[in-house]
């Protein structure tokens, strides 16, 4: 992915995954496996709906009756995810799912384990964790740490290509 | 723009156009081109809901059931583009289009006609049209041969600005 | 927050605040005063409904009919603002402020006060002001004179990190 000279330290990308959608999820998987493809040192912060697809199927989040309220209406996982808009009860979601499988777009849970495989590190964002009460034990395995916004900003800083999505 | 001296590089700002919301297709066009206007090299890529308002009006989307489907709930062309909120079953999206009309915004065709004609490159997504059963030849004249996400991502690492609308 | 000798210049970000949305305005007060607190050089370019919350309670917003509809149909401040999805009548949205209230993290208006006190540039964006009838009086005090387009874009090449939220 660099055209420079050979020595060059690796370029860099860090993408905020604000969105919980999986339509969003898309965009962040496809360009966090195919830059880490491309040998870039890539950081996803999942951070507020963000956080959601990252939690282990079944778990049951929150800490106290509004949390948990707050996590019945946003189910874990990747499978849970809807589409932004045109979700329509789940059909909207199945229909662009069923979509994928036919071209040649593996779905975002693939794609993310891909990822993570590669190399990509995935830091969950430790301030909407302790909001909206997700435990690190809760989320899917090959996360790192969490951290904080001056973590990320740090980050994005040194990066070439910095994303909120 | 640039503050460099005679015989610098162009500034370049690479823009994902994901939405396809008449309010986000505003910024895009707006941004890529006043950055067009004051000499920096531009591209936009469009991808998912980003690709509609590039479809010529009256084209059917989709090779089968489940995309034309898709096609039949995304009308094609800047014309059809919605509100992200306040839409109305329409009627928000005439307000801001009179409204606009009364200030001094073009509406976000025109605005895209102008970055085409100032050199703004605009790279049609391959995976997501085909995807959602796009053809290139559907699409809008004076657009870029479609790219992937690898030629997006290598663009990005060389701008000073990318955005993801 | 720079790893650099002494006498580096500051590092820059600039975040275009499209959103008027709760669940946005704390990513973009989260990142504006976690920045500045690190040293950075913060400036938010507020345009579209990304005003909204900066107009000070009470204020009616709109130059004639149709601006004045629109205004009425986005109320003006902070506390205005509504969550982007289960926002259920202003149910999701007062759940969410209790849920912050109880964790450590402090209201967005409370968060954009102190980034401005630490300060952080927040730059209203004089068409989309003109285009919604919103005028720099109504706005709340602190904030800088309304900006265009071509500014945020100079202001966007020369930071580091750059965000669309």
């Amino acid at each position: 992915m660099s055209d420079d000279s050979a020595g060059a330290k690796e370029e860099m990308m860090t993408i905020i995954a604000f969105s919980g959608d999986l339509d969003k999820l898309w965009p962040t998987t496809i360009l966090a496996s195919t830059a880490a493809a491309n040998g870039m040192d890539v950081t996803i912060f999942a951070t507020f709906w963000g956080l959601f697809p990252l939690v282990k199927d079944g778990e049951k989040i929150g800490h106290d009756s509004m949390t948990k309220m707050l996590g019945g209406m946003n189910a874990p996982g990747f499978g849970s995810a809807k589409l932004s808009k045109m979700n329509m009860g789940g059909m909207g979601k199945w229909m662009m799912r069923k979509v994928a499988g036919k071209s040649n777009l593996m779905p975002p849970e693939d794609l993310f384990e891909m990822s993570l495989d590669m190399g990509v590190k995935v830091w969950p964002c430790q301030m909407t964790m302790d909001l909206l009460g997700i435990r690190y034990d809760q989320m899917l395995p090959g996360l790192a740490e969490p951290a904080g916004a001056a973590t990320a900003l740090a980050r994005m800083s040194k990066s070439e290509i910095s994303l909120f999505i």
